[in-house]
């Protein structure tokens, strides 16, 4: 299971403002990749030092700028100076606890995203913390290591496919946020599809070891939650504020993102309720198992208690007995023996318990 | 049971505005059918072809463009180009998992609800995605899939039944959303007799095979206020908001929608908890019915166990046991056993055991 | 208990402001009664016809004008467009399940209220529709049938006890408001002295047949809860929202009103919360009757089995067993018995089983 | 335990404005003390008759007025008149199951308030309305029956100690408050001893009788719930709106109050998690003693009752069983039930049963 | 565990405004230092009397004074005056069951927080109360006894490190605050470790012994939450109410303050949810050993209680039972015996008991 140490990472007594990478990803090197475009031409590059990447702030179309890996503070550190970027700013791409978020600064737009998606193993849920900065003409994206989630929108951009290019960079970052909330449709569709199979286990199969996969599911629907929440009020701010950098054809778009964003939380909060009713059902099946061992044990020992105390009592040794010698006696005690457990049979059935 | 697979459909990575039909019904071809009406006047028509119908968005009087099956989402982009509709909102369309809501664009409003309703066999919830677009001098709907619910409103419109002949679209959509909205009363009638029933087999006779029953209400109701929530924050929005389109003589109606939709709500909630109730009557007859198993066995064993111990002692057969020699020593034991028996007999009445 | 059919009637797909009466109550035939006063006089009428009641529109004191029973829909369409009322209004007067409203609109003032009261039997919740209208110099209002719980006002009126005489149709308004929520503290100070005495027992003397009363207790609570919390917000709206109708003076008897109102749905609330605690109490004792049953059981199985395993070991036919033939082998082991029971009932008693 | 009825008095069917005292406690007499002071001069009387009283509305310096037992409504009408108080505030005065709450009226502000203080036997919460009018130099304070909870506010009056005497009657309404609201601090001390106490004995201890403990302070928590949480509203409502008759001195005053409040009503929120937490505590005990005696009859059960069947198959008397006659067959056969006891036992110190 | 009575202690009677140290820590002497700093220089001081620092109001630099011990309060009496600070200021820096809050007054702005951090013994929380008062030019911050967490900060204020040095007093207020509140990260990510480590034993080896550890971290996090929550509304109102001693170049640090706490709050919401998990969990194991418990003395009793009884009926004494003079009787019934036992091994295999 996933450790909370992953998810807490201790923030160390620094003074503010004083960089290091918190999360516990394996610290890998800062790679870059540049995609610079405007409606007619798209360029690619990958640059190797960081400097490259600074004339991209001047640049006339839209550029994108993506940087894998928070290993190396100091590359983090000229890339906010060369694009005026505020020191807590840098601190809260390298802090990966950070709760979503979107902050509206003056010259440019901070949003903090988690990425989350199954690992290979599909076993656990995996929390990546991705970091925008929407600036006038370019989006700087931080990655804590490579993956491919972004590359069917590289692709898009590449081919002019949906109105990427055609638009400024306050659309290719909601086109970036996008992918990310999408994810989240995929992953809740997965973790739906294992609920709903607990849940047929759960109702006709019911057993000690599902338990485990409750506790799992409510964990997990738990960290999902913690990530999504502040997703909404950020979203639904940045809706309300209006901002120079997003022009009044992307806000459908965000408006849309908002949606989506709801749609997510409401699914969320909807697993939730039905793990929490899948407990009930566990606990209930649980309990008239119990029932059904105890009504095993109380029927088998109320028939033959009290034969037992029959045979006892013809046991005796004592020496009058008159019975002893009766010659149907023998018959005749057996057949009230039947008798005895027949009519408790008959009891049993009316209580329903046989 | 509904598979949550319908509910939340896979959404792909897609770029933006592009469109597919998402919902798991089968993709019907798409077929319109138009009503054009005015204070004088009702025509209708069954276009063979989307351009027949784009006519219709200058017509002087109202048009009720109904579109129902939407597998051909060519023939949708055609009718969104035709009546200046956003990409966006074409998408929201055909992704059936949509969350109710209403967005007071600038050139018309559209409006997504949910209608559910029982299948065939009474015995699951269906829902159904209904959007609405309503322009100046139109209405479009867009239906998952052919139905009869909106005859009604079509033989009021033909008899000039009611005021929607003499009111504009904005009386038309309102009519429309009524319809869905009522349909939420006659679920809720079906469910509340329904949890009725399950109350008092509950209460009278309760037994394990019920909990599927209570689980069952338990989700439905969850899946019935996942769609009824957002309406309201939607529709007093609406309310709240004026718009062009919506003229001061509909705003009555919207309210009492509004009231409507409210108390949808409500019940949903007073239904949650009656099955909540229901759930906690249930567990406490399980528990009582396992208190009652348990009674039945301590009784009998408390009885007969000292008494087998008695009549073991009898059975012992040292050589040196006066009593067994005694002739009235048989009789006397028997009457001591049944002398314990009584008392306990007694102490369990006294504890209300018996 | 009250059939849920009654608080949620079907609403049928009518056309909106199609009149139908919707109570289950039997639509008893519509009788009036006016009551027109003002500081010097009073004068009562009991009109035959709709019509005699219309100039009371005009009239110069305040006219009260009382109509019982639903039935007579046409009845109620001539009130209605002789006073001036919206389709839609008469159409909420009629459907019963309507939620306690205040609507505040151009011409008049339109409330729904809930009257409840226990029936004959003292056994179950009775809830009725009151709707009030308020216009400039009269106040009509509507019950679904006849009852005397206005009859301490008329007399108020008749005698000019009070300052009702002096004031206008508002103050008349709020009068008849004030009555129907006191209504509410005699029923909820009914209730809270049954589940006190419920709580009584429960504490002293639990026994299964109480978890009925609790449910009865936690049902009844969820519909006044459903009949209260939406008058809270009403109200509130009236107050906050001013109304040519609505006099100054007249305000601090509404802020009175107010008030009462979040006294009575603060008592709900707490009652609510004491019925959760009494089924925390109940189900404890419950489980702790379970724990005597057992340990009556374990204490008597476990002094008594292995004392029968002793006997049953000298009842063995063994041939050389030499203990049988000691001379006081016999009294030797029944006294071991004794001492196994002794030592097991101080074991016990320090369990505190005993 | 409180009886219920205590709180909430019947209303009664009288019109509003009608007085009548509504509490339980015996309706004493009315008493009536003044202390007239300024910053020179402290003046105290105990008129017999109210209107000696009346006077002290135009005296120059602070008048704080105590009326205490409200069993005469003719004083207090008197006093209302004299005073220009509405009607509706006096009846708010005399019915003791009013909300806390704070009016701020035109010509003075209107405060009730609870006073709590355990009885003498420490054993049960004592609830006690407490009205203030706070006018243009005076201040009326309405007790149900005489107490001295204010002696040390006089006497600080009296000496001068703190800035009463240089303040004015805004400084006396807060200075009274703020006496209420501490005897809430020394209630909820009290009350946080004894659920330590209970806690200490729950976790140590548990046993049955400790549930009626945890549900009486339940309860308790409730009333005090109920009596605080208006207060937050009101008291804030009251730092909100400014109001003529109080002087900005005293608004740090009122802050503190209001975090007090705050404070007071934290306190509470956080007792009730704990009893809650307790009553997870105490049922989970009592479970697991169930668990404890079901080991002690199952270990027992389960050694003797093989035993016991294989003492049994020795005692039957069939002619030809062999081992009957070999000598060391019944020592083996007792070596054999203590073998099997022996593994027993190990299995059930394996399992942790022993 | 930790006392509730250090968390409210007493508040006597005092008028408001008399100065009483009302913590539970032994009141120390108060003790001061004293660093006065500006971009160049740094001063450091440790007056021995109180009138020593009063000089530092007026002085050029920021002057952070830092009071530790609050027993002395005419120390803190004459800080007050020297610094013009309200009484109840001084009254709140000494009632250290406050609630966290943020009072922007008119000539300093006041700050309660809570320090939390684990005892030497790692073994439970110790709370203790900081205040700020940020002035113009200075702070002075109160702590309840001597520690070395603010040792980090005085050493980065002594070499220049962070913008300390180049900002004003309400940045070092926000760095204090901001030590404060890493350490609930400290806290926090100690107290995941331990219910981590819990959730494992819960999980992998369910014992009683662990209920109380889950009662221990319950209790802690409703301390935790009691402490947090009321820090983001009043940060939030920092945040929201502009004031002229907080500087715009502050500002970003608020906000990232405010971001912290509310991670905490959310961090502390999730860890209140895994407890509750792990109760669920716990609860459940517990269940299932009464399961398991049950299960085997089934087993046990169903296989013997039968055969029992066939032996004993073989034990009567009966002259005519024709089968005990079979030869091959003896065997047969023990082949009987065997039979039984197996089928019913088969039986409770299949039923998944064995």
């Amino acid at each position: 299971m996933k450790s909370l140490a992953d998810v807490y990472p201790r923030r160390r007594g620094d003074p503010p403002g004083f960089l290091t990478y918190l999360g516990r990803k394996e610290a890998q090197k800062t790679r870059l990749r540049v995609i610079d475009y405007d409606e007619r031409e798209v360029r690619e590059y990958r640059p190797e030092r960081v400097d490259e990447v600074l004339r991209f702030r001047e640049s006339p179309g839209v550029s994108w700028i993506d940087v894998t890996g928070l290993g190396d503070t100091g590359a983090l550190e000229e890339i906010g100076k060369g694009f005026g970027i505020h020191q807590l700013v840098l601190e809260d791409i390298l802090n990966t606890s950070q709760r979503p978020k979107a902050d509206l600064l003056e010259d440019y737009v901070f949003i903090v995203l988690k990425m989350i998606h199954y690992g290979r193993e599909q076993s656990e849920l995996d929390i990546e913390q991705v970091s925008l900065i929407l600036g006038p003409g370019w989006v700087i994206s931080f990655q804590e290591k490579e993956g491919d989630v972004f590359d069917p929108l590289r692709e898009r951009i590449r081919e002019g496919k949906g109105s990427v290019r055609g638009s400024g960079p306050d659309y290719l970052a909601y086109a970036i946020i996008d992918v990310l909330v999408d994810n989240y449709f995929l992953v809740l569709e997965n973790l739906g599809e294992q609920i709903e199979r607990l849940e047929d286990e759960v109702v006709q199969r019911p057993r000690e070891s599902l338990m485990a996969g409750i506790h799992r599911y409510k964990r997990e629907l738990l960290f999902l939650r913690k990530s999504t929440w502040p997703l909404r009020e950020q979203l639904g701010g940045f809706l309300r504020d209006e901002h120079p950098l997003v022009t009044r054809s992307t806000v459908p778009y965000l408006r849309d993102l908002y949606e989506h964003t709801m749609q997510v939380i409401d699914t969320v909060e909807t697993f939730r309720d039905m793990v929490s009713g899948l407990l009930e059902v566990y606990l209930s099946s649980m309990s008239n198992r119990m029932n059904e061992i105890m009504k095993v044990l109380t029927v088998i020992a109320t028939i033959f208690i009290p034969l037992t105390f029959i045979a006892g009592v013809y046991g005796m040794n004592f020496r009058h007995m008159p019975e002893l010698d009766v010659p149907w006696a023998y018959p005749a005690v057996l057949g009230f023996c039947l008798m005895v457990a027949g009519v408790m049979i008959v009891y049993f059935r009316r209580k329903k318990w046989l």
